[in-house]
């Protein structure tokens, strides 16, 4: 088989099965509530099975409860694997996750609608529990796939009704078989939502992602003492939210000056006891920085690690509440993708994921890449986000491109 | 009558009388928790009237459930008062309000010790819901008789239960005659733990209170937008604790070089949506100053009204919860108790108070001032807040030897 034209996907077919889809737990505000093994994933589960099956496709399901929808080659070699996440947090989004595996069904479509059957077999999948929403962490069965969490421990994480994942799986109904799980492939592929706003405000049309950038969050204790806060002079006070309050404004001094794509955020803070009439004698806040270049994170850490221990009276405490390195992708998958852009011209910027995605603990046992397409605003896990579904579009048309390359590729 | 002797109360039966309230209420960690109104409020003032009436004094209460142990005088003049509040805050201290009451008893214990019958009257007081632990707001009673109260709206105040004050009052049996209330007064003096480490440290028996300082407490808000920590440049974000964290600094600095006597508080601080990975869309903080020059709260206000409108990005917006004017007390009162001092030969300091006291309301329409004795560690509102026996004792001879003096004073 050899591409005799240019590949285009229906964007109104597109269109129509992102809204098909975003009906298993759609919310009031047009969003979609779908935590893992939930009433409405395993819905939203039974219907992509049904979309696969129509599409002549064999569907098999392994003991993480990851779905393969997989379109026989014309050649028994490794297949090529589309795929991405169904399950949403509360009150996210129409996209995060599922235009992934919707990517891979409607490249499947496009494949039937020219009458093309492809050589290498292509898997449409979807993992379990990327969100982490229900059963923390998150990227859970990915997770295990590579490796890098241990499964029994996995299976007995509980949501905060008890249950444990490896209940929820079994009563799923989706609990499928170890020797399912995916091993070996051609490729990787998975296309996600930007879920940032630099494409958009650079105005261009694909984000191709080489690398999902290291990280590390750590906890920062500041512990003083209580008092009045009328009777108590300002040289007897031990509080700890002026001490913290100091020490943000040293960390972002030091933070800012580094390096443009270095991000670092203080999400978390909590002050106790919290009366307004009472010093706080007690602040711990989280400083998570994110950067694809190990050397700067580790600047980051350096520059934690040279708090003073004492502040304003008050004793402070770093602890590095987790950290994961740099994950770069697949050269060869990331140079098929550059070319399949070009050959699509389509706008577009060589770009890290500061999101964590499957594809990252996939590209420790396959060869793997990621595509994004714009987010407005720069909005995600939320109602609002949104990506035109040309847009879309235009993303899968990148995949599919990157298939067809792929075909060929392999046969030289 | 005229003094013959230097009178002293006796410090181990203040000692005895002080752990015998603590009984009604006292906590596993030594502290007592008696909110007004409740079980152990009840049942100490049925102990505190057993006590005034084996001293042969009267007992009367008033509408808002206030207590007036009346020692007749051989003159029918306006009584000298000597009050404070028996309820305590939740986990609460042994001293912190009961210690007045207990002073007002102690003082007519020496009288009789003594075998003097005053000429002026002696009504020893506790007034209800001085903490405002179950019934907000604080000082209720004090502030009905002082008119800046409603009384019906005070009536109507709930607790966490949905119990109102009225009900309360009702089932307390201590709803008296609004006839009961006091009117008018020789003086009224109040003494109170200092709540503050200002005696401690600099090794004084004694405080004499001149006035309650002035106070403003602001809410400031501060609206940004939340994004992924990770996906979100630094120049794209709207960081609301960011945003924040600047303006606490520019308030410090502003702040810090204005009068050491000022004192100021960031107290509560709350982020949205408060998760490491999202960045703050909003964070409320409050800012409570206080100072006996009310040019210098003005000063204040001044600052926060001059914070910028949009820090960051982010909008910024001041609201004033509430103020209160600095309450000085009764000229002519407070030389008696510096006159009583220097007698007495205690240590002291002319001081302000930082915290709020039924004092200040009644000094509306009664010659009003307050003795403060020190508190270890500056402790206060909890378990461990403590004050030597014997400085205690010197606080009440503070009284005596003012009540002593008004007595004759009043002759001239």
């Amino acid at each position: 088989m050899k591409q005799q034209q240019q590949l285009f996907v229906n964007v109104e077919r597109l269109e129509q099965t992102i809204e098909a889809f975003a009906d298993y737990g759609r919310t009031d505000q047009n969003g979609v509530t779908r935590l893992a093994l939930s009433e409405q994933d395993i819905a939203v589960r039974d219907y992509f099975r049904d979309c696969c099956e129509e599409l002549g496709m064999t569907v098999t399901v392994d003991d993480l409860g990851c779905m393969y929808g997989l379109l026989a080659g014309t050649e028994n070699v490794p297949p090529i694997v589309i795929g991405s996440h169904m399950d949403t947090v509360k009150k996210g989004g129409r996209f995060d996750g599922v235009l992934g595996v919707i990517a891979g069904l409607e490249l499947v479509r496009t494949l039937r609608d020219y009458e093309i059957q492809p050589r290498i077999p292509i898997v449409v999948m979807n993992f379990t529990n990327e969100e982490g929403a229900r059963f923390e962490p998150s990227m859970m069965a990915s997770g295990v796939l590579a490796g890098r969490f241990d499964k029994e421990t996995m299976l007995a994480k509980t949501d905060t009704d008890g249950i444990t994942f490896g209940e929820a799986l079994v009563q799923s109904g989706y609990a499928g078989d170890e020797d399912n799980r995916i091993k070996e492939a051609t490729a990787y592929l998975e296309l996600h939502i930007e879920q940032g706003p630099v494409l958009e405000s650079q105005q261009l049309d694909i984000g191709l992602v080489d690398c999902v950038v290291g990280m590390v969050c750590y906890e920062i204790e500041v512990n003083g003492e209580s008092n009045h806060t009328g009777t108590t002079p300002m040289s007897m006070r031990r509080d700890a939210l002026f001490a913290a309050s100091d020490l943000m404004h040293q960390l972002r001094q030091q933070l800012e000056p580094m390096d443009e794509e270095l991000v670092y955020t203080m999400g978390r803070m909590n002050v106790y006891p919290n009366i307004h009439t009472v010093i706080p004698n007690r602040v711990v806040f989280t400083l998570e920085a994110r950067h694809k270049d190990e050397d700067v994170v580790r600047q980051v850490e350096e520059i934690i690690h040279a708090l003073p221990d004492v502040q304003e009276g008050c004793e402070v405490k770093a602890t590095r509440l987790w950290n994961r390195n740099t994950v770069w992708f697949d050269t060869r998958v990331c140079q098929l993708l550059q070319q399949a852009v070009h050959t699509l011209g389509y706008s577009h910027k060589t770009m890290p994921s500061g999101a964590g995605h499957d594809a990252q603990f996939v590209a420790d046992f396959l060869p793997s890449a990621m595509v994004f397409v714009p987010s407005v605003r720069g909005k995600s896990h939320c109602e609002e986000e949104f990506t035109p579904y040309e847009q879309c579009a235009q993303g899968v048309n990148v995949l599919l491109e990157t298939v067809m390359l792929l075909q060929d590729a392999s046969l030289k």
